[in-house]
């Protein structure tokens, strides 16, 4: 299998390294054999080349079975610069058409003590979002003119019909409870996503139980009633902001996971935090959040399911054994640095 | 005074009631003569005229010195119902141009073990958002065609002079900080707004410390360390979801009041929650949301500081001595009713 891999900036390469060398790891344990290929994305690409995703790159991913990637961003490409990081990957998603964004949130037992939240509200979470990932606000027509500006959200039949039949489907190897966030009370897109998901559901996923709820509750169950969430589905700007939120149920953003996924096996993964540039190249990045995206990367593009719960289980093992990186060991602790971690694993 | 009283749908009218009780015996308490009068808006005002904000409500309104709000919406007019309860809410702010809504959550220490996130996490935590409330996508062009759907999101530099100066001037006379948020790397409008808040602030308020913030990002920091916030300015809609957010670290969306105001004194005030249909006519609703929003009424539109304050502190006193209402109490505790909560104030 040809794997792409795109270190990206700040942290970015750090915690892919660790990702690669589990995918290396893997591949002997298991008689696999994975073929890596570097490229650069985001801010390391628009600095060599002047583009934050060179053709070469896309290219590569187009041909990949899989990508690999760490984070794009850094102070020094913020707004006002006219050309940015995140480009790319905006660029990235859409181009290989990858509309769904699966995030799943599953607390490790070793970690409850780490989060803000109490103990009791994490037993039992085991959440997944699927974000909708190249449609909405993120993609419609922008415009400045000298006193205001604008941007538009846009949602067709279609693009809400193949991200809400692939939440089904997963809701359907899983709790089969469903929750579709939108804010139909205010915005046409969300109406036409509730209209739509109700009927994909009703006609195709009979077995699966529907619920709607406004994306100002859900932020709000997020915290409130975590663990009665199974699979959520929602739009792509409400998604981003709920799983930042739902991130901190697991104790740090640095443990989590994420795959975007197409019509096709080809997928995306990347650990959901960013570049971090305030800690990079100090080699105390948690590289637990890539681990679990090559656990993810193995399931979805490869159909590698019992190497992916390897993966899953060691990690679990790392916690439970205390190699704890600085986000999150408690107060007083000697946290391990990004390559201890990976080493564990 | 003349207070505008609209008690609305679901719990709007037995929150309202306690609303109204207080303000009576502030009158008397403190010798002043309030004239409070009921108008139908939302659900209620549709049934009975079709309509969710009728032209005398609206004039009333307008008439008033202050606008006392319960809340609005239902299941019976929920979409696909082309009238809807919302839209006479958010007629009403755009009426009477309240552009700035005010959302402060200071946890009161009687209920920091009644939120899901741990008690020192909450300690020191008083912050204020203050949302954009009549721009945005809530107010942009909607289009739905046969297979797709539209939302416009618009800003004008004025708007956001405006309510930057408001969040701004607020700042001013708490710990001087400013949080701004947006989704600069994605939006037009939040590019826009970045740079507007920047020049706001440089040129009209240099003694106020402004720090961006993306709104993935103060989703997960509102959870993770939330007493580092102070004011918090940001737009319409992701105002709406962080302040719900927000809102789970007072223990319940039922203690939580709000102000909107505009460029004079007159202003509308609500708590945040909803109308509650499920627990509605039970009487045992949490009114100090509205209690504390009547504090709010009586401060910043009958600029009565003393008055204000007096009611806050009755709350606080109420908590202290156990009068906590269903949503409130811990498990195996006898919760007590929207009218003795009221009452004990
Ligand atoms: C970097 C940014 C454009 C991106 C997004 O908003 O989608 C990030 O926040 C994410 O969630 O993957
Ligand atoms: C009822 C609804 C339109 C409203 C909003 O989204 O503004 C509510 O959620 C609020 O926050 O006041």
């Amino acid at each position: 299998a040809l794997i792409a891999v795109l270190p990206g900036d700040g942290i970015g390469p750090e915690v892919v390294e660790q990702g690669t060398r589990l995918l290396k790891t893997v591949a002997e344990r298991f008689g696999h054999s994975f073929e890596l290929v570097e490229a650069p994305m985001g801010g390391v690409a628009i600095d060599r080349t002047g583009a934050p995703l060179p053709p070469e790159t896309l290219a590569l991913c187009q041909r990949a079975d899989a990508v690999l990637l760490g984070a794009v961003g850094g102070p020094k490409w913020d707004p006002p610069a006219k050309v940015r990081p995140e480009q790319g990957l905006l660029a990235l998603r859409k181009e290989l058409g990858l509309y769904a964004n699966l995030r799943p949130v599953a607390p490790f037992p070793a970690l409850h003590d780490t989060s803000t939240l109490k103990p009791e509200v994490l037993r039992g979470v085991d959440l997944l979002v699927v974000r909708e990932l190249t449609g909405g606000i993120y993609f419609g027509e922008k415009r400045r003119e000298e006193d205001r500006a604008f941007d538009a959200c846009v949602y067709t039949v279609d693009e809400v019909v193949r991200v809400v039949r692939a939440a089904a489907s997963l809701a359907r190897a899983r709790r089969k409870r469903l929750t579709s966030v939108d804010k139909a009370n205010v915005l046409e897109t969300s109406r036409l996503w509730r209209s739509v998901t109700e009927r994909v559901i009703r006609e195709e996923f009979p077995d699966i139980e529907l619920k709607h709820m406004l994306v100002d509750a859900c932020a709000m169950h997020l915290i409130k009633r975590p663990a009665d969430f199974d699979v959520i589905v929602t739009e792509n700007m409400f998604g981003d902001i709920l799983t930042d939120e739902a991130a901190m149920l697991s104790g740090s953003i640095g443990m989590l996971p994420s795959a975007s996924l197409g019509a096709n096996r080809r997928g995306l993964y990347e650990p959901i935090h960013g570049s971090a540039p305030d800690i990079a190249g100090r080699a105390v990045a948690n590289p637990y959040g890539t681990l679990l995206s090559v656990a993810m990367l193995l399931r979805h593009s490869l159909g590698l399911e019992q190497e992916a719960r390897a993966v899953e289980s060691a990690v679990a093992s790392s916690l439970d054994a205390g190699v704890l990186t600085a986000d999150l060991v408690p107060p007083g602790t000697r946290p391990v640095g990004t390559q201890e971690a990976g080493r564990a694993v």
